[in-house]
């Protein structure tokens, strides 16, 4: 019924993640397809596709022989990706309120207090 | 990696979506497990389990030999508990803006924005 994201895509989604939160830096290494499968308890290949398709959009810079580094405009570039998909993963959230008869302020409201809990405050004017 | 949201809580979800946008009223009858199992290429148990859960909760009413009848108060019991879980639904999606240098003035602006989109406008003054 619920279709669930493929492995490959979960394991560049983790490197995006560790990128963007400074766990891997522009110019150093993240892990090899070797360490991701032996971590995740995944096939090699799956993990090879995940750090592929990083290599295919420019976020990791490909070496022979050795494990990929990320690019020096990764972040810029996934900051930019990742801005893309919020709308559309913001829809299923608006369309709950919607059916739960929210209004758009009441929405907005809890909104705002959910980003005061998880330390994203409103700019003081 | 990811965790999968059980069968059995994805078929209770969809019949509480049905009572929500009015598909199945109160007092009316909702799909057999029979149905329900054949219509999503499910076990008939786990299709059973789906609605034992919404009978646990009050949310369907039990008949003996016939498929269950939504209860009375059905919708405003699931309102209230769909409110209830919109905060943790959220937090991912705030975390997800602050990874992305988002403010919080941009990130309601964005939910204002989308919930437009979708249906869900501001009250007018």
């Amino acid at each position: 019924m619920q279709t669930q994201t493929p492995l490959f895509r979960q394991v560049a989604r983790l490197l995006e993640d560790g990128i963007l939160d400074g766990e891997y830096t522009p110019g150093s290494a993240v892990p090899s397809s070797i360490w991701l499968s032996s971590f995740h308890g995944i096939n090699p290949a799956t993990a090879r596709r995940g750090l592929n398709e990083l290599i295919a959009r420019g976020i990791l810079i490909a070496r022979r022989g050795q494990p990929a580094i990320v690019a020096p405009d990764a972040i810029t570039a996934l900051v930019a990706s990742r801005k893309e998909e919020l709308p559309a993963a913001l829809a299923p959230l608006i369309d709950e309120a919607t059916r739960v008869n929210m209004t758009q302020e009441e929405l907005l409201e809890l909104v705002s207090r959910v980003a005061e809990s998880r330390g994203l405050y409103a700019v003081q004017g």
